[in-house]
């Protein structure tokens, strides 16, 4: 149950230490495996029919070079053996352990076949040491306090990050909040503890750990105990004996527990890797930061791990605000915080986080949505849970046939996906290294129907951006059993429906002259039982003239002149449902780090000038106005320009340093700047014009200069493309120079 | 020193406990009071001649009736005498206890006459109850987890204040960081000890508290024990002498340090106000929230109390950023933490809380702003501490006449109130509840030459909404003594000066054999040496050989063979310089909370009628969509402007929920949309036309379909205002109906 912290925005990409035994969130692991295995939906889904339409539909996706395919096709069946023998065990309802033992393997294998796949993928020239060099130099972002030595998983976003995160922040939020019309909130980061004792978070969202004992150092187990075998395989002094047990031992790590790992521990008598001093047991580190609300100490806390329950939290208030009407979503963007043992992987895995996240309420029975037409036609790659216990690669398929062939659960899921889709390669992320990959049945909550996380490719493997899931009534569910404040809405029936009514009716003047400040309670206690216990109490009192009742474990007396007894037909329009929550959840710098990723590149035949090809509606600037030289005419037009675009909302960089053009443009290509205006000498001719410059082609026109702050907005936001410029004005043709 | 916790955002309105003995920035208080009459700038500043201009060019900005001028007169009287006195005391260099307490009774007075003002200001019916209403109701706001029986000091956002937030956020970024191209970062809000402790947070940032000794409830010892007294003031059973004490007393509790707390709360025999129970003696509280960072427990951290320190540290950055030249602006936009011991008065004093802060670097040596002509004959009312002193009202003065006449200290900091000014006033801050009030010399920071509060009128009285101090080199030179990083920048030399330079180099290679990991303490220690230093090691080493030195406590034998010396001249151009710091630092609650009151209105004869008169640029919307009936026909006008002002980027809000057309307008109202376009049944006839509601006046418009989105977005963005939409439209006259 080791890597069931799976909170969005912040997962590791542990389909390599893969999560076969991990849960989708936290907040709703189930402590027996095997429950998991007989509630979730199998990737065996649906009639055969259906499995026969689908595989008309799918096509392949990887189209790989045979050759690469022949290497990748015995471990494509090392997975599809293993995957068979997962299903047979389960439908055998075979012993957990077995069960447990089997889905280790296959997991292991299914990393074997994603490293193979990986290395086997022609090499792209990335150097993520090089983009590393530009992000740190143009201060996009860089390690919290480093002139005090730095602290690990915190990051500062500089001028040039925190342009582009603003520019991602209100891009999402006109493209889900204003376009869907969905219920922004902003709740409280500090979270008292009962709420995460509801949602799950505090006793499950951890990992185990293990301390040097000597100087207290922290590692994580898992980590620790798989460096310590790994090396042992490769070393030359282990026996072969001892290389089969650790390769017996390797897949299972994952689903370790706190005494196996102790074990192992031993057995193999690790030592700290930093200073060799013993170390020691494991023990359970939970990773949300702890804090004390208020004075008195008494008031425990924690800095919110997800945005999400505040959402929840807020359900009736939203729902009211929504006139009582489902469905809806609620909206959050915000930071989220998750205490990681040893954060790595730079801004992939860190202990400060802006999420933002969706929770859309609809009715359980009627998950289709109003607009899923207007996307049922596009198609991105999925990687089912069938396909990824087949060995098989994900498939190109259209979402609309996704939905109907049940692969993906219902129209509402498929909706966002779509639109999970559409977002991200606005934004700047590559379609060709992006996917959608299923959760397992076995990784997914328990309450779970259905969870697709869009994965994108970097140099770190493939890694989890965003997820959907759909998260059933499992939250609001868990929010109501720890404050009995109903979170329901109610639907419309067909037809009114007419049921017999039997209540109890407290007398609230002598329960309270009774009762003081327990007449709440007791009242609360006695509307709310049931038919049985009604009819108890009220035989008990015509008895008696008087029962004892116990409300959250004291004892009151009630008296029959306290209460009255009614028995009624009534007419119902209306019945009371607990909604479902679809959820996307999207780890914003995640989604960063993969855009400058997929967005990096270096000129052809020039080391030197690395640049981001980032899009128009996320770059920090959207043009560069340069003058050619110092020339002193030049600068009122240069000043003119920059009121202009002021005006129009065309947020713009200035660059009268000198320097060659060139120079120039090579810096502003790095900052990602798509467009420059520059004045030359030409400009001071009537009619006055200048040139326009495209990053990414290098191309350049001359146009009359009244007309480029329009002609900028308008490419800036995507109103116009730069072909139909090329079309329109003549090309300035003048080699660049060098950034040498 | 019990109210010196000043953080801007987040400040307690102390004029009423006025912060006399508080500083304006905990993080550079001083421990002895005196120090603060010596080094800070005296109300009596400049020279006659300036003094006579000055009053030459200030007007009366009070314009009172005179009956109430008459009433205020003595009070007016009792502040300057005793003004007169502090004057003269300081002047006498009196003793510090005779100053504190005629400070203490200033202070007392100074808020009489406050009292007295806003006592006898005409009434504004303004109903504080009924706009909470309003703001509950609608979910602009409300308390967090109130589910759970809520948690105090804690506010969530619903739909409409997350949108009014997002706007003033979006706005501010425009009008800040866009229009001065200021440099924005986003920092982690986790910050080390370390960092705290050099700022002075870890050490000053506190207040005094007393403990239940029973149930462990804690209350602020100066609220307490205020009340308290104030309380046996007004007893029957008090008796005379007592009462003249507990008048003594009463003005000196903010200066009381904690034995002098202890002492009184023992003298009255004071009990817990809610249970009657023994109290502890009163205790320093650290008001930030502590937490530890990483498994180990090691490393001791807090959420960040202000968000400034995350520029400060990274000043290098944005130095480097931008080219190493000065001045520029760091900027920021984030939350802020505050463990409050007993938060009140909404959203006013909360423990979670959104700032946005300016940090403009510049030499200090010239302040002047080259943008400042195009504010110099702004005016606004500067209550200065001169005034406060002299008993005297504010005073509306040309900015620029303040800074001629040194009232404001330089350019860029009267740049900057200009700027805050017309910020304020453009999210719907209303003028004429506005002032900036000058900190007395004694509640500013010993470092800052000068410190002005925009202050806003509420039901509350004057509440502090930004602050905008010049904090000189403070916090730079603090964070360069805890890390021996250098925060400085270069100032170019009038002229090249030639300096004779004597220094050590160290051998690296040498160095780094004999002292491995310690060598770089080693080097930095050598090349850090003084003059007289040097030529004692070198004299050392020439005799001996070898020399012994001490670094961090630790000692080093250094050989002759590890270093070299040279002596040579130099010709410099530039010298160093630690830059001053001009911060404007925003507390956007604050701003809301203020905007809400000075825009709750009730419209005329209707008391049911409550809205919110929010301009456009901050409305949640800015336009609804009503068809005026569920006729099926209007249907189709609406989508399609539905889709044209989303393609304007216009935000909307379609309500076709039936219900009269004034009931939804009145709905409209009430989330302060501005624009409302209705469909009714002349819509339906050629030339497609609609009404047009402005919702202030109320008064309406026929204009043709087409052309509306454009006008509303025009309206929208200030681009066009409602008298020229009135002038080119006809008038649509039609009573609306009231909201019964």
């Amino acid at each position: 149950m080791k890597h069931c912290f799976h909170i969005l925005g912040q997962w590791v990409r542990h389909s390599h230490l893969a999560p076969l035994t991990g849960l989708h969130r936290i907040s709703a692991c189930i402590s027996s495996t095997s429950q998991q295995y007989i509630k979730a939906r199998d990737p065996e889904w649906g009639s055969k029919q259906q499995k026969e339409k689908r595989s008309s539909i799918l096509r392949n996706l990887s189209k790989m070079d045979p050759q690469i395919e022949a290497e990748l096709a015995p471990f494509r069946a090392s997975v599809k053996e293993q995957g068979d023998l997962v299903r047979k065990l389960k439908s055998e309802k075979a012993p957990d352990i077995d069960l447990q033992r089997a889905v280790a393997e296959l997991k292991h294998r299914k990393r074997a076949l994603e490293e193979k796949e990986l290395a086997l993928t022609p090499k792209d020239d990335f150097d993520r040491g090089k983009m590393e060099d530009l992000l740190k130099q143009r201060f996009f972002y860089d390690q919290s306090f480093a002139i005090y030595g730095g602290v690990n998983g915190l990051y500062d976003f500089g001028p040039m990050g925190c342009a582009v995160k603003a520019n991602l922040l209100q891009t999402w939020r006109k493209f889900f909040i204003l376009e869907e019309q969905m219920l922004e909130v902003d709740t409280a980061m500090l979270t008292p503890e009962v709420v995460l004792k509801a949602s799950g978070h505090v006793d499950r969202f951890q990992d185990y750990m293990v301390k040097d004992l000597k100087n207290g150092e922290c590692f994580r187990a898992d980590h620790l105990i798989e460096a310590h075998l790994e090396k042992l395989l490769v070393d030359k002094k282990s026996s072969d004996e001892v290389k089969e047990a650790i390769r017996q031992i390797l897949p299972m790590i994952d689903g370790m527990s706190k005494d196996d790992m102790g074990e192992c521990l031993r057995k193999y008598n690790m030592k700290s890797p930093v200073t060799g001093n013993d170390l020691s047991d494991p023990m359970e580190f939970n990773l949300m930061f702890a804090t004390s609300i208020g004075p008195t100490g008494q008031l425990k806390g924690f800095l919110r791990p997800e945005t999400a329950q505040g959402i929840f939290v807020n359900f009736k208030r939203l729902l009211e605000f929504n006139a009582g009407k489902l469905p809806f979503a609620g909206a959050q963007i915000g930071n989220s915080f998750r205490n990681e043992i040893s954060p790595r992987s730079g801004l992939i895995r860190v202990r400060e986080f802006t999420m933002a996240e969706i929770e859309h309420f609809c009715d359980p029975d009627h998950k289709d949505h109003p607009k899923f037409a207007d996307i049922a036609l596009l198609e991105f790659p999925l990687y089912s849970a069938c396909n990824q216990m087949d060995g098989k690669p994900p498939e190109l398929i259209k979402i609309g046939d996704a939905v109907k062939t049940k692969l993906v659960a219902n129209e509402t899921l498929g909706y966002f996906m779509a639109r999970i889709y559409l977002f991200l390669t606005k934004v700047g992320v590559d379609s060709k290294r992006f996917r959608f990959r299923q959760h397992l049945s076995n990784e997914m909550a328990h309450y779970a129907c259905d969870c697709w996380d869009a994965e994108m490719k970097t140099s770190y493997g493939w890694i989890e951006c965003v997820g959907c899931a759909d998260r059933s009534c499992y939250d609001l569910t868990q929010h109501t059993k720890a404050t009995s404040v109903k979170l329901a809405a109610e639907r419309k029936l067909p037809e009114p429906k007419t049921i017999s009514v039997y209540e109890c009716v407290p007398e609230k003047g002598g329960l309270g002259k009774a009762f003081k400040k327990d007449a709440k309670a007791v009242t609360a206690h006695l509307t709310g039982l049931s038919g049985d216990e009604l009819s108890t109490l009220e035989q008990t009192l015509q008895d008696k003239g008087e029962a004892e009742i116990q409300v959250d474990g004291q004892k009151f007396t009630v008296k029959k002149e306290m209460v009255s007894f009614k028995k009624y037909d009534k007419t119902i329009h209306v019945e009371e449902i607990v909604p479902s929550v679809i959820e996307p959840s999207f780890g914003i710098g995640r989604i960063m780090y993969s855009v400058f990723e997929h967005n990096f590149k270096v000129r052809e035949g020039d080391e030197q000038r690395t640049y981001l090809t980032l899009p128009p509606i996320i770059a920090p600037y959207k043009c560069s106005l340069l003058p050619l030289s110092n020339n002193p005419d030049f600068a009122s037009f240069i000043k003119q320009l920059s009121q202009q675009l002021t005006e129009l909302d065309v947020s713009h960089k200035v660059d009268d340093s000198g320097g060659s053009i060139g120079r120039r443009y090579a810096r502003t290509d790095q900052i990602a700047i798509p467009y420059g205006i520059t004045i030359d000498f030409d400009s001071l001719k009537t009619p006055h014009t200048a040139t326009l410059r495209e990053r990414d082609t290098l191309k350049q026109v001359r146009a009359p200069i009244e007309e480029l702050p329009e002609i900028v907005r308008d490419l800036a936001v995507g109103r116009r493309t730069w072909e139909n410029v090329l079309n329109n004005y003549p090309l300035f043709e003048q080699q660049e120079a060098s950034s040498k």
